[in-house]
């Protein structure tokens, strides 16, 4: 584990690669090429298991040169139990191994000593655990800044890296996330604690390690979201298949195409469904630089 | 899996036991009792697992005859990798042996497939999975209903029981969940997403599948979620070592002693600490029989 500090670490790799793109890995059985589920062995949850760690390790080499880090989704191979998280800790491996960033998109939010288990489980050093693995994890700012305080230590003394849900991409994140505190919509009430969770904690980059989730898919909150939020790196998940293109990802970028990343996840695991007259992971890698390139047009133009 | 509506065994098991105790399962390795970790097997993540797991099933044995319920919190499992899930799967297993139900504190919130891989991973039916060792699940409210559609699904069809987030029992909580929106705290605004959630899901009992985490340390706020929420279980964490005493949790109960459980962690799984006289697992046992006897003195107290 590098100790640089994340935010660099991750700009410095949208720099070297001319790629904002963050791969989302969210497998589902049903939908994995078929000669992957042929393959795997064992039975019921353990073979469940096999073919979502041999599907994810394969889109990981499949998106390496496109993509800056990959984002696996832990529910999806929590479905599956322990084999399960063993399978999502072989594909974190295999993307550290393709100089990949993880980061763990897991949404976890509980209170302090909980908040400490969770910060060991997925920013810690102990083998056997996802932790030694993983660069960033997803967190949910429900329960304030107590839920908060171990992984900001994991931030500041371990170079790791942290996104906070801030304004989500999906149709039901209004009902909360919009509601109107005193004139300012809750999404910037929780973006001010962002800004505070993270103000000492800026790398040489001048971004911190304390990152937002804004979804695609709200492009005016976005940019209240950027506006207050200057030195954050963005997370964005919605392009694609979640029905944003690049260019409402315009929003989330600083001036010079800084400070964001974007997320794709069905519309490269799933390229191989329209795109069955090659291998699967031809696909997989042409639809991966597709959208980096898609993205790298609208990043270099915000000027 | 009994199909019978969750807040109905729930209820009845309070009623049948006199008893409105959940122990809540979070263990931290360096402080179990000693015996516990000299007598576990293998190396790092795996023997500490091991020594969880071993922990959390004689717990479930000790606090058998004085609790409802148990709630083992997968963080403190997670932190040891797919090898602590094991234990978990492990302390649930054991849990339903012993009549007890099983609550599942996982604050898991995400959006549609997302939130479909969580319910299934905790409520869902396949072997290798915590899902058919589990009868109900904390989540987190943040992204709104979409991130709750999969779990009223199995709280409808499979009889399970659902806890949201309303207004937890830590410092920060006041941050987000009562801030003003339009004259009402959101935690209210939390408070009328649960009852719209769990406005069909009502048993034999009158009580929905929906319930809501309330903390216990603060009653004030309580008493308003009571009101809006008549027909919700609440489940009351913040008893014993989080600062809370018995008269605390009065606001919680609707008349007759109805709708709540109340859990506590620490305050009985270090009871040995205290306590060391005697075999753990007494002491633990005492300590559990003497808050069913606390809880109960109050829970028969509210006409």
């Amino acid at each position: 584990m590098s100790a640089a500090a994340f935010a660099d670490r991750l700009l410095r790799a949208v720099e070297a690669k001319k790629s904002c793109l963050v791969v989302g890995i969210d497998p589902v059985e049903d939908r994995l090429p078929p000669e992957v589920r042929a393959a795997a062995g064992g039975v019921g949850a353990a073979r469940s298991a096999a073919a979502l760690g041999r599907f994810g390790r394969d889109v990981v080499g499949a998106v390496a040169a496109s993509a800056v880090a990959v984002k696996p989704n832990i529910a999806f191979f929590e479905r599956f139990g322990p084999a399960g998280l063993e399978a999502f800790q072989s594909v974190c491996a295999r993307a550290r191994e393709a100089g990949l960033l993880v980061i763990a998109d897991a949404k976890r939010g509980d209170l302090e000593s909980t908040a400490e288990a969770y910060a060991d489980a997925f920013l810690g050093d102990l083998p056997g655990t996802p932790g030694p693995l993983v660069d960033a994890i997803t967190l949910n700012p429900y329960m304030g800044t107590d839920s908060m305080k171990p992984f900001l230590k994991r931030a500041r003394e371990g170079g790791r890296g942290l996104f906070i849900l801030v304004r989500t991409s999906n149709p039901s994140a209004a009902e909360l996330q919009d509601q109107d505190c005193g004139g300012r919509p809750l999404y910037l009430r929780v973006a001010d604690l962002v800004a505070r969770w993270g103000a000492d904690l800026e790398g040489e980059s001048g971004f911190s390690a304390v990152g937002a989730v804004v979804g695609a898919t709200v492009p005016r909150q976005a940019e209240e979201i950027r506006s207050a939020l200057p030195r954050c790196v963005f997370l964005v998940p919605g392009y694609g298949a979640q029905g944003a293109g690049a260019a409402e990802v315009r929003p989330h970028f600083l001036p010079g195409g800084r400070g964001a990343v974007v997320n794709s996840s069905r519309g490269i695991l799933l390229a191989h469904e329209k795109d069955s007259d090659r291998p699967w992971q031809e696909a997989v890698a042409r639809a991966a630089e597709r959208a980096r390139l898609d993205l790298e047009s609208v990043r270099t133009s915000v000027v």
